[in-house]
């Protein structure tokens, strides 16, 4: 019952159950049958799946900790701290032979090993490394016509234009061939036609009175949709919409303090002025880092609030709160300069500015911080392992555990836990929207973006092996909201980049010299019009899986609905000579009587 | 295997499969288990499936008439006229009780029989007549603004914009609800799964090389897709831009006509010119119908030869061909009246002339000349049979055949063939069009269209009843490709309206009066795509099926999940029984021993 799909000797996925297991491909072999993310899944289901009932009314020795009937009851454990943590731990021979292929730097040009990634942790952590891959190959293009605009003095009235038709054109082709590619490797994941939201059970933090899920029927928390509707529109909205005013007001105020230094700067030209004109970025910098750390947390305590029922709703409930707040944050500063202070050339040296130091910061932070962490992390366990009061302790657990074992537990109890592929999406969806949104304006991003993918692809690599405590894995047929997220800025950029390029004195000169100027605009606009018209075209005539994963599946099916017809024809076929042979034995009896 | 499917014992829609007839609900008595529609379809499918093999040459009596392996042999009879017509003839009984609720006057407010119209027609035909009769009513309140406004003499600034905006919010919301109406129909027809496209057989009038289906390893006509894909960018493409080009001209020269007499008449306002200012328009409507009659049937051609293996895919070329044409043909004028002579007055009457004629014309052609036919032919057929060679060539089919059914198959021969559904929703699709692309100009124009769609159910309902030939019933789950030929006229109604208010004068009084020309174009193009966003958002937020359907279709699915699970533990407890009792017996005899 876990919409666990494997497949089946007529080559369909179905559903495994271990009471037909014979007739699943490569179920001789049970330990091999099973990834190892799904013998995770299975345990991680088993020990949540232990809920109080009505005789549960607190945790044993515990007294003031009460239970509710249905509520998982680890989570409680967890939530009060009585267990501090539960976690997989690392299977360090696998890990071996995944790194090598993965993260080591003579392997830095090749394909990611994403079978074998889905193998150990997952769909959801593959999805993402096999988008991240994705991506950074289809910023090849950008970035070379970057570089060679870059090399070459090459000055054309159509230089930006050509530049930017391209990208979002490229930029459609990409998000589509990713739904082509993502459909891909869900059929050979077998998880096509995982429907999670049906049967999905209720998160575990989530509480209400105990009554009936309309599908099932089993008792569940349940907690009327109204409420839910009035804390969102009531609270989240109006408190998402004041942090959002917050960001554009500090922007403003950063805008405002530059030109009080630039104008202090120009009218005495000192070294102390020199730094003063530094001074508002660096500001700006450290409030939209405390603002920024404020919002997340409020955003997650909202949306805990919010009580959501499915652990999917939760987390694109989460989701859109932090591109909201990040694309305002990020982007609000860019559209301020491009279309209101109408400056190209501080578009582009801010535009530069704001890429490359996210990029260089998040380097620091992801890769480096947590690997000297790490290392000496390693030395403190095996330090305090050496101690004997450590190996009492172990004993008195388990006479059983090795030391070895009990050394790894030690050692990743330490580790970082691993906080979901949010954080990394969302790194990819900013770095996304300043390559392709102001396109015309800063043809390099796409290089930075690139150098920057190709080194993160590594480090994340390494984090998911070596920093971070192994994740429990998940199912997952696609990337969920991002998708839509993606496409939305790819939306965007063919407002934001036709815009640019009507705002460029030089494009203008093209147009006839007695054209009005409101007559200019709406060429521009009509142009607009026409490019999304072909973007949403493209994207509605692209099929979003590929032929041939739509022959296999429609073969599959068509093979299970012979299947269906012959079984139902050898029964009721089975059925009638067993009545012609008991009739035929009447006969005989009658006969011989 | 003909995708047809019926409610199983567990509640769930399964394939209906004759040898587990028992398990499905109501199956006992076959008569009223199957729909009318059904059973025809399941005797069509049996006609149509009489293909020739390698042994049939030719048709027999006839060796110059080819047939190739893998055709339909009545097909080819039907081609060649060797055999006229096929069709099934009207059941009276029950047409007399569909007809006394569906298009009598003393019902004509009352919600039309939709189940029994599927019953009787098929899901295609019934879901036609609910969407005409759901947009019918979607059109009261826009109707009632319109005479609200047209009796008030309410004279605001905002008065057009008011209207159109509620238009557009209207429209959406028709079209996702309508999306939620059909998802409520389809599950209670239980044809919600139906996904045609995947074994569905290439129409019968495809022609190839004889291979093999990739899917289902039967043989059929292969045709290569790159041919298809030639002829229709090479030859289709061009030809319909050539006719599209020649409906712009006709425009033009209408409007070059028209100044001429204006110009005429203007001079000299003698009865004679009076007549003359009449005469563009009646040359105008002449050319338009001749081109509009040779463009259909070189579309039919077109379609035709582009050799489309599915009967889906060809529909859909043949409504896109039709659609661009006609959307042209009928709102290019009013376009150009609108944007390029931006002519308010001329833009009202021309819309009111284009939708009146067309209804009136269209429910002449389509009511009134079916049914004066019908009286005749019935008259004809009558005196026809009271003759005795008739008779005589009655009993020369068929000693048996009673007078009575003789009578009817000799009248319903005489009948026209219903064309389908096409014209029915191109009449709709204008209609759609005339009232929303520029509702601004003309607000009456919902009255209209509300008056004659109330009598247009009935003419089309006494049309299918009593005019044409019984059609065979088609399977679908949806609209098709209406729907979304339907929401691309919602998307440009938009950006009309947006225009059409932007350039009215009173409009732009509201703004203050030292904004530049080009800032106020920047403005309305800024309240476009603002408007444009939250049509997505609410198309996209908007659940395309009802909750209560979602939950029966997931307790059906979570059902038959549960029996899976149980009939595979039942199979596997049986086998382990078996096993104890052979090893128990085992150690019996043993211990006997």
């Amino acid at each position: 019952m876990m919409d666990m799909e494997k497949k089946y000797g007529d080559g369909n996925y179905r559903e495994f159950s271990i009471h037909d297991a014979p007739n699943f491909l490569g179920s001789e072999d049970l330990d091999s049958f099973l990834t190892m993310a799904e013998k995770q899944k299975i345990i991680l289901h088993e020990i949540e799946a232990v809920r109080a009932t009505e005789e549960d009314p607190h945790i044993p020795g515990y007294e003031n900790i009460k239970l509710y009937p249905g509520k998982s009851i680890i989570k409680k454990y967890q939530s009060r701290n009585i267990l501090t943590t539960v976690f997989p731990i690392h299977d360090d021979e696998y890990l071996k032979k995944l790194g090598a292929e993965w993260y080591q730097m003579k392997h830095a040009f090749k394909q990611q090993p994403i079978d074998r990634i889905q193998y150990y942790f997952g769909d959801k952590i593959a999805l993402y490394f096999a988008f991240l891959g994705f991506y950074t190959i289809a910023l090849l293009p950008p970035a070379m016509i970057g570089i060679i605009y870059f090399v070459t003095s090459w000055e054309s009235m159509y230089r930006e234009a050509i530049f930017s038709v391209f990208n979002l054109i490229w930029a459609t082709l990409f998000l589509e061939a990713w739904k082509r590619y993502n459909a891909e490797l869900s059929f050979r994941w077998g998880t096509t036609d995982i429907v999670s939201s049906k049967f999905e059970e209720p998160r575990a933090n989530f509480y209400g009175t105990i009554g009936r899920n309309v599908v099932t029927g089993k008792p569940e928390p349940v907690y009327p949709k109204w409420k839910r509707v009035a804390r969102f529109y009531g609270v989240t909205v109006p408190v998402v919409a004041f942090w959002l005013v917050v960001a554009f007001y500090v922007m403003l105020g950063y805008f405002y303090l530059q030109a009080l230094a630039d104008k202090k700067y120009e009218n005495d030209k000192s070294w102390f002025n020199m730094g003063v004109l530094y001074l508002p970025t660096a500001i700006y910098a450290i409030i939209i880092g405390v603002v920024n750390t404020i919002y997340r947390s409020v955003a997650k305590k909202l949306n805990d609030w919010e009580n959501h029922r499915l652990q999917s709703s939760y987390d694109n409930h989460f989701i859109i709160k932090l591109i909201l707040f990040d694309f305002v944050n990020c982007f609000i500063s860019l559209f301020y300069v491009a279309f209101y202070l109408q400056d190209m050339t501080l578009l582009r040296s801010h535009l530069a500015a704001l890429l490359i130091t996210q990029q260089v910061i998040g380097q620091i932070k992801e890769a480096m911080v947590p690997f000297i962490f790490m290392r000496r992390r390693k030395r403190q366990v095996d330090e305090l392992l050496k101690k004997t009061s450590t190996v009492e302790k172990v004993e008195y657990y388990n006479n059983e555990v090795d030391d070895g074992l009990q050394k790894q537990v030690n050692l990743e109890t330490t580790m970082d836990d691993y906080e979901g592929t949010l954080d990394d999406y969302l790194e990819m969806f900013l770095q996304f929207g300043y390559v392709f949104l102001f396109s015309s304006a800063f043809p390099l991003a796409a290089v930075w973006a690139l150098l920057n993918n190709v080194t993160e692809i590594r480090s994340d690599a390494f984090k998911m092996c070596k920093v971070f405590r192994r994740p429990f894995a998940e199912t997952a047929s696609n990337i969920g909201a991002w998708q839509l997220a993606f496409e939305l800025i790819s939306v965007m950029a063919v407002i934001t980049n036709c815009a640019l390029i009507g705002m460029n004195p030089e494009v203008k000169k093209l147009l006839p010299t007695d054209i009005t100027p409101v007559n200019t605009v709406l060429i521009f606009v009509l142009v607009e019009h026409i490019i999304l018209a072909v973007k949403f075209a493209v994207a509605y005539f692209i099929p979003d899986t590929p032929k041939w994963v739509q022959v296999e599946l429609a073969r599959v099916a068509f093979k299970s609905k012979q299947a269906l017809h012959k079984e139902r024809l050898d029964a009721s076929t089975a059925k009638r000579l067993k009545v012609q042979q008991m009739m035929s034995k009447d006969m005989a009896k009658q006969t011989s009587f």
